[in-house]
């Protein structure tokens, strides 16, 4: 079995469940963290900072650093910087403060103007209107449109809400403009966890528990996958899928010795 | 040409533009007063209650009451009404007044509850998450999902805005369940319209000046249509479509002398 230079992790459903702690993952990270195998976390939470998400995990006693948390808002600015280096460029933004300080700290201008270079969404609870209305009239206007990612729902206290993708549905139905998405399982994050670990995705190998976002980034983006049967997709519905990942585990523990 | 014993009238575009009154269509509902032959106007508005409606139409010297004033809130609550006669039911609402008070003066219950009955859409311009929250909350747990119309845009005094079948995708894409949709070019409308007018789809003809809303309505419904071009479709955009409307003309006027 090959063994992988770099380590890209989902998090919900693979490092811990709600508030809750996964069995072996802790385990897991402190087994990359003592072989020196560089490991990045990647969510397509776009609501918190990598700070928040890095003080969560350690939290758990989890090692993370804000530096090796991708979420889709750090992926989103990145893929800004990467278009417009040094040029000035104006978002119409809905979101959260994950997606807000993420794209403040790239420079961009956040703007309420609809003749925006960009409309950027995420999930945004404090969503309104005018800002819905502000978002379509840019993008009729010209705007690109991006967005955090396609998850249809998210768990809340009461059940399951919105997630961004249906926010995101709204706007693209009403413009009849399809966005670029840049989460999991869109290739955009995928390629700045890349950059951010300095691999090739022949070196890493991609692990989580959903196989509509982790598995399926992963195989999109030419890596080597691992199921985690910890979370969101069973074995038995694993089963029913054409494309599947290259090794499937129970949980984390089961890897450690192929660290 | 058949002479027709009831007439079914779209309102903005075909009657008015925005505040704007359309050449021609005061003259027409007069000599259908004249003459005695009953109209009624069908719109996919549901944020306005039929007295506001017929408000606005009398403010332009068009003859108008508020029973013949069928918006999709209305045909909403006489669905409703249709499916559960005398026995109680509970509604949890997005909208604005005209629908909340077209599903009180049926003696619907509005709620909060998770657990109720429908989950009713219209255009609601005090949008919240929680609310959107709320209504995919219940359509999980079983209630039966309508909205007012497929409308993906409306205009603002910005441009265009998100209209009702845009909030509604955002709660289908979330849920994975679709709506029954009420308003035009759905046939619930146009059934409410007959049963309002007390005719059969064979003695009236449906007029408007939209081809996706109005004369498609028309057509599903087994109608003679009149496409009137002051407004959404052109002539030229027209002769594009495979079912054609019965008749075509520029403006209202050329049709008074077939009333």
């Amino acid at each position: 079995m090959q063994k992988y230079l770099g380590y890209l992790i989902d998090l919900d459903g693979t490092m811990y469940r709600g508030n809750e702690e996964i069995d072996g993952a802790k385990e897991f990270i402190e087994k990359l963290y003592q072989e020196n195998i560089p490991y990045v976390f990647v969510t397509n939470n776009s609501t918190k900072t990598a700070e928040d998400v890095a003080k969560y995990l350690q939290d758990m006693q989890i090692r993370a650093s804000a530096s090796q948390i991708i979420t889709s808002s750090k992926a989103i600015a990145g893929y800004i910087q990467s278009k417009h280096s040094g040029r000035k460029v104006t978002c119409y933004c809905i979101g959260e403060e994950g997606l807000k300080r993420a794209l403040n700290e790239i420079g961009v201008e956040l703007t309420n103007d609809i003749n925006s270079d960009y409309v950027i969404v995420g999930l945004d609870r404090s969503i309104t209107y005018k800002k819905l209305e502000g978002a379509c009239l840019a993008i009729r206007n010209g705007a690109t449109f991006l967005s955090t990612n396609r998850d249809h729902a998210i768990p809340t206290e009461k059940g399951m809400g919105p997630g961004n993708g249906a926010i995101t549905a709204l706007i693209s139905t009403s413009t009849e403009v399809e966005p670029l998405f840049v989460g999991k399982p869109d290739s955009i994050i995928m390629q700045q966890a890349l950059k951010s670990i300095g691999m090739s995705s022949e070196q890493v190998i991609m692990i989580g528990d959903n196989y509509h976002t982790d598995i399926q980034a992963g195989i999109r983006a030419n890596m080597d996958t691992l199921h985690v049967e910890t979370g969101v997709t069973t074995k038995e519905q694993l089963l029913t899928f054409n494309d599947q990942p290259t090794y499937t585990v129970k949980t984390l523990k089961e890897w450690i010795p192929y660290i």
